[in-house]
């Protein structure tokens, strides 16, 4: 149902509490309930939070340097997940270890790799470069659903949508929805990795300024937009978009918008899923003021799409109902769905005898 | 379990929004969602809920005259539930439509057919003209239940428990509970409804006026009471009743007091249920402050049922107990059991290939 | 799952309402709603909440002298739990009549037998004196649990815990987590009860005063300090404990810490659990504010043990994972659980035909 042999991100590094403080970090994978904390060479850790011993959350203990003690019974556990002391015995049982699993910190975004530890290649890594870029400004943001994570998917891969459920923020015409987008794979590097996922283009010719950018600029013609962006497996989308004045020419991008936008879902439970996001703007096209209102218009069309998606999700969970109706606007998903499958096999095949 | 091809109350007319409000009204019904909306000729219509395309409910789109515009992707319906536009393609599917529920208005309240549109027989409506009917005044009253619709049927199939549920309200004597009801057949008038539900009535003789009469009037004698309705499939109360001093004469019902009630359940879905309700005074016999009072009484006695039919559908969740212990008062609700098994099994023939 | 031919507390005696309040008092017992209410002859007696008509709970109806009402249509029951009446009939059918369970009150705790009602020896009662003697003060506690009752027994089977989820409270320092406890059984009196359950002692010597105690009394030196209790089947602590300072003699108690302990866990449902608890000190070692301040530390205390069972509880219901590790703490609540099933085993045998 998950692919587990991928990269998830499970935290902004920002969210993850400082060496000397009191709390630690719980965050549920793909069912998994895990543990993160700094390391005093400035790193990270990730742990299976939960002890060995009884299976009570290693959260719910304290961190003694680079161990953590179950605050239980006392168990005490390495940054490695290996158990180095028990409270009234001599020899600590070597079973005595919880799962650590691989985390990579790249461009404030904490990777874990749910599966096998072998596999955890950093070059599967999406490049969410904008993340963390001097050229780059944005605000990082953070929202949790109460759906499965594939219907999430399903919206980001088709903008259509945009005419309706965000008209009021980042839609703001019926011509994006009536717009063809190109599809294309996006190739993979390695021979178990044959695609990464798809790529999707959307251009829109002399529309209005959506109103999110018009909250940041004025506007005096309409303009030419693009949604540019790769989603890959198993759910980030790597987008550029932007719009420039109609009457510019083709390669003048002077009074152009241009955004970068790094969004990914890592499924919570099978009904529940964390959404990382970020849409960065230019540093020399505007000041903080801006970073806020692309943010705050980011918040409220997010919230948009939850409040759809999950009347979607109630209406999935009630009875009867005919199936889904395939239409051409669907393609991307469609295939986004068929890629996942495949994905899926490979790592099954991978792991049998 | 249920009963499809029959006539269900989905609201009040006067719950459905006007044309020019931004809203949309949605009620589930045998667990299905169901769109109900005005049309301007002065109509309603009533579609399923939920897109044909990818499930999103309709209600959270929006009305663009006689059609609703799906607010996910923009597929817009006809007040027939025909998809006449899809945002990007030149041609609509013939596939894409949403089911459309035959609807009808008697006497404000809107039955939906839940079944074979063919068999949507106005001849099968119950009569619940008091709802809206000259000599009659009334306040339309709804409730939702968080139990199975049946439990609340076998409550209003037994009123010996007006003398214990109700003894503050509707009751006010252990004599309702003495008296014995008869109890007859409702014949049908089709071949395939031999039988639609079943009268019971109940008499009572020199007994205290109940508290919600005295609410609304003085009594200086005490009075015989009568109780006569019928219930119907799949779950209609109609009934008449009264009470008058027991020193008038056997025709003169010059100082009775007359009501007449129509009360009506619609499961919502295994376990919940949609209660319409209203009890009738004679327009002749007191002002708006005799309606409240009665609305009020009706209001606080139904309160008094939902809370003893939560705690015993709590009970049956719980864990072991015998089964029931069959009772004479049993009588008409077991027999009301028995009719509606028998009509779904002449449902379930109907259908067989 | 549950032993039933044994003992279970049901409430703290001040629990149950007065002869002449207006409410009954209902509580659920392995999975099964009980009634208990006071007779005129000082007694109590416990039926089965749940009328044999329509499974209405008689807890929704009200007394009459030693009778209870239903309050749905009415039928009379006597405190043997025979229908003594129903409305409108003359002759009572014999099979009217809801389960009276065996009720036994010994010092304040009101214990209830929910199997063969001619099994129901109180020679099987747990000696909980101290609930209710002279020469002992305590304050009566009360706690809901959701989660299976059999975790608490975990937690109260290695007082390794108090280590580290009582540093602030009970605890107070790691030596008692280091102190290897002595295990034995407690032989029961009846063929069919070898073993009642087992007897946990552990010394600690030299240690800093708890927290706890710290609160009523100051101490100029460090303790010995022991814990001496019987946990029984099906889930009762009875424990003596203390604390005195370390150069005292062996036997010279003046300047003691002594407290006597009864808990005891009765499973609500498969997944909760109530708690009853109280921990007293000598009478001759303190008022009433030092009773006050014992119960409000143990209050605390029990939040937060209920704090980590429940995060735990949690744990178990997330997917994968390792099974448990054993160690050699675990040793009584390994015991403890082998007793129960060995005991289940010998329940079920007995029941056999």
């Amino acid at each position: 149902m998950w692919l587990r042999n991928c990269w998830y991100v499970i935290a902004w590094d920002h969210e993850i509490p400082a060496l000397d403080a009191p709390t630690l970090f719980r965050r549920t994978v793909l069912g998994e309930p895990v543990l993160v904390y700094r390391t005093a060479d400035g790193g990270y850790t990730a742990l299976e939070d939960r002890c060995c011993h009884r299976h009570a959350p290693l959260s719910a203990g304290r961190r003694e340097g680079d161990c953590v003690r179950c605050g239980y019974h006392g168990l005490l556990f390495n940054a490695a997940g290996t158990c180095v002391e028990v409270p009234g015995l001599a020899a600590v049982p070597p079973k005595a270890r919880v799962r650590r699993y691989p985390l990579v910190l790249r461009n404030r975004w904490l990777f874990v790799w749910m599966g096998n530890p072998d596999g955890a290649d950093p070059a599967l890594l999406p490049d969410n470069f904008s993340c963390d870029h001097p050229d780059w400004r944005n605000k990082p943001g953070y929202m949790h659903y109460d759906t499965p994570y594939l219907l999430i998917c399903d919206n980001l891969l088709d903008f259509s949508h945009l005419s309706y459920v965000h008209a009021a923020t980042l839609g703001g015409s019926t011509e994006i929805a009536q717009a063809v987008p190109t599809i294309a794979p996006v190739p993979g590097t390695r021979a178990d990795w044959p695609l990464m996922g798809i790529r999707v283009s959307r251009h829109v010719r002399n529309v209005p300024a959506p109103p999110f950018y018009q909250r940041f600029r004025r506007f005096d013609s309409h303009l030419d937009r693009w949604f540019v962006y790769d989603f890959l497996l198993p759910g980030t989308l790597l987008m550029h978009s932007g719009g420039k004045p109609v009457n510019d020419a083709e390669n003048d991008l002077q009074n152009a918008v241009q955004l970068h936008s790094c969004q990914t879902l890592t499924p919570e439970t099978q009904n529940s899923t964390h959404y990382f996001f970020q849409q960065s703007h230019r540093a020399d096209a505007g000041d903080s003021t801006v970073t806020d209102s692309i943010f705050n218009s980011l918040v409220q069309a997010f919230n948009e799409d939850r409040d759809m998606i999950s009347a979607q999700h109630h209406n999935l969970a009630l009875a009867g109902g005919q199936p889904m109706l395939p239409l051409a606007m669907d393609a991307a998903l469609l295939q986004f769905r068929r890629l996942l499958q495949a994905q899926l096999d490979r790592e099954r095949e991978s792991m049998a005898p």
